[in-house]
């Protein structure tokens, strides 16, 4: 563990408890410029459960946590639906904020939390998603460097169990951001829009809602057409029937090294609830039995990645691997070492972009506008599947890098 | 070889005595409804060495060959431009059809040989493509059985050194036919429409000319919507970066094992040319060079196959294999082999296919009417790249099975 200065880049203060902040808490330990400083979550269990594991205060209140003058930045990681009201009232007492993904469920949301951080002075930054992982961001400067000419193609295939691990109701209602358009496509999108430049033109697509009792998105095929001339096809399916990590050298979504034989085991496990509010309930034990020590630390592990991907340019192909990224080129395959954070899983990427915003007063790369351009996409994959036409989008940024 | 009737249903004349046909060879002459009974080519090198490897007639003249009683079926197997004519003069001598792939380089002239082998009362059959593979004919049945529910999606990569291998001028040069889109695209396009069943309601696209020198199309990304509300993703990339065989088990197109370390070489390969000129030259001297002996029969070898391909259905995915079909689904994975014809590289269905018009006097599956459909599809990849927007299409035809 680096050492931690008196006075770190970022004092953070974490609003929501839950799995997404115990994924973060090894980068958030690890990283040389981050302190805990204070938590809020409505849950008594879980404020008593990180004052204990973290020496902090921790809050029922989030507007309590916002006034801590001793936090000058939040990580909002409380369900979906609160991070638009989460994230105003953090901007409004003048903190930075780290959004989970999705931003929002709506682009009026989205937009209303870019304008209020922008009204009130603070970095707004949505993440973590698959575009910090750090082979994505090398093969973006691959890419930009121009090393293997202009880019054409990129192509992404996720396949896993996502839709048939245990979900309370509320994940499996697209209305309220359950399925993957909100919690699986947002990954895919943001990372391809990183690699291609972030200006999508237009979007065609189709969504499959296919198990009776799970009335939800659990797979997509998406066209995504770039405005200089690229294209990219994001293909995802949550089924726990092929798994793409076979291609992706048995490597899982957080780095860890798989089982190659799992294909219908989270499916079978769904059988031992009798019905959804059983699910539901031991969902919600499970993500709070996990306690907040943060994920144990497996002796050895890889880059996060979100499926196999093929970037093509004119001079060359790559695709992240488990350590780094394997290149194709006119002189043949080779692999790039690409360092890794010292936490497992990998998120410190995140953390290094708002200490860098922070320092030089420069907004962060993932910010609002870029957020909610990734959402944009997201909602358009819906609408072209519904109407089944091709949506031209509005609110694209490009990449600032 | 099996034992062949006195009177075979296929009384074959060869009609082009190149690259395809040297590949049909060892399924032409170990099949037991075939007999090769002439042939015709205007290359005299070419009629010599089939006359010396068969015993059989060579004709200079198509004409001449479809006149001569004892054949009943031609096989067209002349460049592209010429497919039409000869289909034409076989269907005017009363003479089944089967034309190689592309059907035609444009609707009209696809239209004219479906409308000329109706009146003549012959059959027309288009291929070989790989929707003839048995891999994929199998996992069609399953597909129409029910088995695994209902079709979704279908995902098909072929990254491959198609593009980079020697040329003659106009393989390069797509007003010609040449490029991706009249020589790979149609492979593929019929393996999905046989797959999804026919019905393609329209088309999204984009396509690259990424080397120079090589002005043709050498990669795309094809999004398909079918009526029925499933869809495919197509990529094909030809220019010996990543290579799709990675992917599948590294055996080759035809079936062969391949070396997992070539990646680059065909490219490399190039440099030995001085020029264009030089390159065709080469590629015509390679093509006489191959004799009609008929590809060479290794040891051991796999399905033929056009890239990595995975079909999902709402209860599993599959994909083909090396000797099957890979499922994936409630039960976990296994793996069903699928029985292979006894010559290298597999191409016996499309004879038992035309072998079954000609006893049935039904219409083979690929018929004209579904190779036009096929390359209404070919087309409109070329338009909706150029135009970038999704194309409807009016065409199509359902599977016949
Ligand atoms: N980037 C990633 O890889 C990743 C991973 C997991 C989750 N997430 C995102 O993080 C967010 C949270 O997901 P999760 O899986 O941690 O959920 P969770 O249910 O496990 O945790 C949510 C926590 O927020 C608390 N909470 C709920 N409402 C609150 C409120 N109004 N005020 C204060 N606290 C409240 C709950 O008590 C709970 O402790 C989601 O938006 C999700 O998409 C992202
Ligand atoms: N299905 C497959 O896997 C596959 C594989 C290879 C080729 N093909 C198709 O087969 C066709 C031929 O390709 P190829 O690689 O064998 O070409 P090729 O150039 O190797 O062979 C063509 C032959 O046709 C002869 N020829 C040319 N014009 C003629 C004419 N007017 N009359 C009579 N003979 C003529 C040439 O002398 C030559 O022997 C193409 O349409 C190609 O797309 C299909």
């Amino acid at each position: 563990m680096a050492v931690k200065s008196d006075s770190p880049v970022i004092r953070l203060g974490l609003i929501g408890l839950g799995g997404a902040t115990n994924q973060m808490l090894p980068t958030l330990r690890s990283h040389p410029d981050v302190r805990i400083v204070a938590a809020a979550d409505t849950h008594p269990d879980a404020r008593d459960g990180f004052t204990a594991a973290c020496g902090a205060p921790a809050y029922a209140e989030v507007e309590a946590l916002c006034r801590d003058p001793r936090v000058n930045t939040v990580y909002v990681a409380t369900p979906h639906q609160w991070h638009k009201e989460h994230a105003l009232i953090a901007a409004a007492c003048g903190k930075h904020i780290i959004v989970e993904k999705p931003m929002a469920l709506s682009l009026e949301d989205c937009d209303a939390m870019m304008q209020a951080a922008h009204r009130h002075g603070v970095h707004l930054l949505i993440g973590h998603t698959h575009s910090f992982d750090a082979p994505v961001r090398r093969m973006r400067e691959i890419i930009r460097s121009g090393e293997l000419g202009p880019l054409a193609m990129i192509n992404t295939w996720s396949y896993s169990n996502f839709l048939m691990r245990p979900r309370r109701p509320e994940e499996l209602d697209t209305s309220l951001g359950g399925g993957i358009i909100y919690n699986q496509v947002p990954h895919q999108v943001d990372m391809v829009r990183l690699l291609g430049g972030g200006m999508v033109h237009s979007v065609r697509s189709m969504t499959w809602a296919l198990e009776p009792g799970r009335p939800t998105e659990g797979s997509h095929l998406t066209f995504l057409q770039f405005e200089d001339g690229a294209a990219a096809s994001l293909v995802f399916s949550g089924y726990d029937y092929f798994d793409s990590d076979e291609f992706h050298f048995w490597v899982g979504e957080s780095g860890e090294q798989k089982a190659p034989d799992a294909h219908g085991k989270a499916r079978a496990g769904l059988r031992r609830f009798a019905d959804a509010r059983e699910e539901g309930a031991f969902k919600a034990r499970a993500a709070m039995a996990v306690g907040l020590g943060g994920a144990p630390q497996p002796a050895s592990w890889h880059h996060p990645h979100c499926g196999v991907t093929i970037v093509s340019c004119a001079g060359g192909d790559m695709r992240p691997s488990a350590d780094g990224v394997l290149v194709y080129d006119r002189q043949g395959r080779r692999e790039l070492q690409v360092p890794r954070g010292p936490a497992f899983p990998d998120k410190a990427s995140v953390l290094d972009e708002m200490a860098q915003a922070i320092r030089t007063a420069r907004a962060p790369l993932h910010d609002g506008a870029w957020g909610m351009a990734t959402m944009e996409v997201c909602a358009a994959v819906l609408q072209s599947a519904r109407e089944r036409r091709e949506i031209v989008l509005r609110h694209q940024v490009p990449v600032r890098d």
